[in-house]
């Protein structure tokens, strides 16, 4: 392979690169391609001879950008935001270029070695107690996983294995599948559907528990389940609080949550995949207070992750491994056993390049601004009494809706993205339809408020001219 | 931010890029860092100011290369070869930019669209029968996992699921966690540890079988285990089948296999993760055979893999969705039922890149140069009497030994590896201690091998003359 072809092609691809991201807003926001549609634009099979790179990037425009949902596009409202900046596709790129499959300490040190530092200096950012430091002696820390839904995952897994253990220290004769079909597992109405599918995966009782008013899961609420299924017979094991909850952007009470856990001996497990970045600015860090009482994928106890998956075949023991510097305790050559799979992408490259090409000041910055620009719409939406927010805006999400039914919300949302020109999606928040708006692209600036402001009051005004209430 | 410091800094990365990997052999393959090297070299919190690029670079040969091990070296020969290639990162480019999350087909329509046809290009490749293809109206087809760890847990999930639907439907009563009591999965001794891993999470009995002579698992093996179980009131659901084992590269017989799954409705899943890419060569096509009996990652039945996983929330639904376009039997909406994250990065778009840059020509070259350098080294194995060759070689990987004691061959890779002019690890076959040979980077020429085999026959030597046997 001549990697000299890169130097050129690279380059170019660097340009087309900027060019697309720059040029974005020009893009309709939201694709108007039919279900199916891209099987037709290209061969059945793939080609016997090579392509050239310029009729690869000739079909890039012809048939991939014409289907692509741009979440970088400032016009981009629904969901939520998704990393992407000059640093990350630096970062990316050399680690592409690397390319080594970090399972082990062995198969590349700096790819374990540099995700341990990378996940200290993220846990000092959000000011997080000492016990989930790794540091050079401490029991905890942190691990990268590929997604939030993982993360959920592993930390049920774990805190599965832990409990068992534990029941297995009085009984050593129960056996695993036995005391499984009595564990029960605890989330909230309004956690993310990941949860439910960890329950599943994981196949133990997932029970779901109701948010009170303000969307979120009160103590008293998991304090009468557990008493309840422990009087079935039951045990319960784990809960999933969520920091920042995917619909509305609503907080559960760890403050509350915390001690319970701690004396049901329930593993508590915090989703923060959305506000958990916010909290490095230390006007939001008061949402994440309790979280000394819990242990998490930051975890104060490193073994209780790692005794959850391990096996140990001999192509993966390397030198170091029997020395006395690694042990279940450490890191370096356990990685692996912390989360599904067995190989990973040198990921903490890109979150090198990205603390320090921003800086603390940089990333606090980006967040402000993407609250700020939340509260302006909010400010815009509360002008117009044919509006109402649905729940507090606390971060970069507004969720709000037109008095009056569901069908008309349903309605508005349906025109808003058939014009293409910003996207959104909705959710349902206590029988009430109701419309998202999350602040995305690192570019969205006020003037992209206004514009989207501008389409939805005009869709709400057509609608409500047409009789619809 | 400023999208156009990416048109300086990334040519200036794609610079490095290419610089490092034509450089790749002047550095040693494998690093000489210690355990807990990288801490302190860096700073224990993140910068509260931004760093510049040219900072962060110095520090890239500082604190990072030290600590690489290269598996993009032609001198690499550990585990197995990972993909890296000029085609690759100028796709991976793109999905960086794009940076969409793929969860559903209005999450980006490109991004599913896409990994559908790359799936049944690929399964043409491997001239699959045609119920594997996801076509127009196929019931079958593909999707991209991202590890074969997960691929496996996927398939063993939704055998569960499958499994326990089939016998509530007889037994409607029967709790999914009491039919989980009794469930038992089947691996070989030669599985990956991925396997045994899979069992674990699943919360299912995993049975290790023993493999043959030849490393493989035979029909009769698994027929006699089904039958103990089934006689204990187990009931057997899953099997891992491997082509290609990690340990020597040994392939199951699945021409057995197959028909006795069918028969006791076991699902049969194949873990192909080395050896799959060089079906795609004719002469190399017949080892897949009897995959027309098994379902895989590549299914049948997609509704199979969905339903082990479906939970649909509103902030997920889209307008097509309930438009009869869409259904269980569909792609679109779905692929986030079909694996463990929700998210899923545009990988198809890295796929589309490199099946056209290099055409299927130029893969099948890749495939059989690797093939072809593996016999070379076993050519000159086999010429030193010294020397016996462990399994047969079939595709880019050599198992031999130094005639002798296993303390022998350990002292033989540690003295390779503590050399750091190529990098190897070692396996375990049948309790011999076994070392492992494997051709990995695309830039691996015959002078590499040759280069490998005076280091390995030197060292040998030195041993020998030191009286270790």
């Amino acid at each position: 392979m001549d990697y000299e072809e890169f130097r050129t092609r690279g380059k170019e691809m660097v340009d087309y690169v900027v060019d697309y991201l720059q040029s974005i807003e020009e893009r309709p926001v939201y694709p108007s391609v039919e279900p199916g549609y891209l099987r037709h634009l290209i061969p059945e099979s793939a080609p016997e001879q090579p392509h050239s790179f310029e009729e690869v990037m000739k079909d890039v425009e012809r048939v991939v950008m014409p289907g692509i949902t741009h979440w970088h596009s400032p016009h981009f409202h629904a969901y939520f935001p998704t990393g992407n900046s000059v640093p990350g596709m630096l970062g990316d790129m050399l680690s592409n270029a690397i390319s080594c499959i970090g399972f082990s300490w062995a198969a590349s040190p700096a790819c374990t070695e540099l995700e341990t530092v990378m996940l200290d200096w993220l846990g000092k950012m959000l000011n997080l107690p000492h016990q989930f430091l790794a540091g050079t002696n401490g029991e905890g820390g942190g691990v990268l996983q590929s997604t939030a839904s993982e993360a959920t995952l592993v930390g049920l897994l774990a805190a599965r294995r832990k409990k068992v253990l534990h029941i297995q220290a009085d009984t050593p004769d129960l056996e695993e599948r036995m005391i499984m079909t009595k564990l029960v597992a605890y989330m909230s109405d309004q956690s993310h559907s990941s949860v439910e599918r960890a329950g599943l995966i994981g196949g133990i009782t997932m029970r779901k528990l109701p948010s009170d008013s303000q969307l979120s899961l009160r103590g008293e609420t998991l304090k009468q389940a557990i008493e309840e299924d422990k009087a079935a017979g039951l045990i319960p094991f784990f809960l999933c609080a969520t920091l920042g909850t995917t619909a509305s952007c609503a907080f559960d009470s760890i403050l509350e949550l915390g001690p319970i856990c701690n004396s049901e001996k329930v593993w508590m497990h915090i989703d923060a995949a959305y506000a958990g970045s916010a909290f490095i600015c230390p006007e939001f860090r008061p949402l994440l207070n309790g979280f000394k009482t819990s242990p998490n994928m930051m975890v104060k106890k490193r073994s209780d992750l790692i005794g959850a998956f391990k096996v140990d075949p001999l192509y993966l023991k390397h030198e170091h491994q029997d020395s006395g510097t690694f042990s279940d305790q450490c890191f370096y050559c356990l990685y692996f056993h912390w989360g599904i799979p067995l190989g990973r992408r040198f990921r903490s490259l890109k979150m090198w390049f990205v603390f320090r090409m921003f800086g603390i000041k940089g990333l606090q910055e980006h967040i402000r601004k993407q609250v700020n620009l939340a509260h302006e719409f909010e400010g815009l939406l509360l002008q117009d009494k044919r509006f109402e927010i649905a729940s507090d805006v606390v971060l970069g999400l507004v969720c709000f809706r037109l008095k009056g039914s569901n069908d008309l919300n349903e309605m508005l949302i349906k025109r808003i993205n058939a014009g293409r020109k910003i996207h959104m999606v909705p959710c349902n928040l206590q029988d009430k339809f109701v419309l998202r708006f999350a602040v995305c692209a690192a570019t969205t600036e006020s003037k992209h408020i206004h514009y989207a402001w501008q389409i939805i009051k005009e869709l709400a005004t057509e609608l409500l001219d047409e009789g619809y209430q």
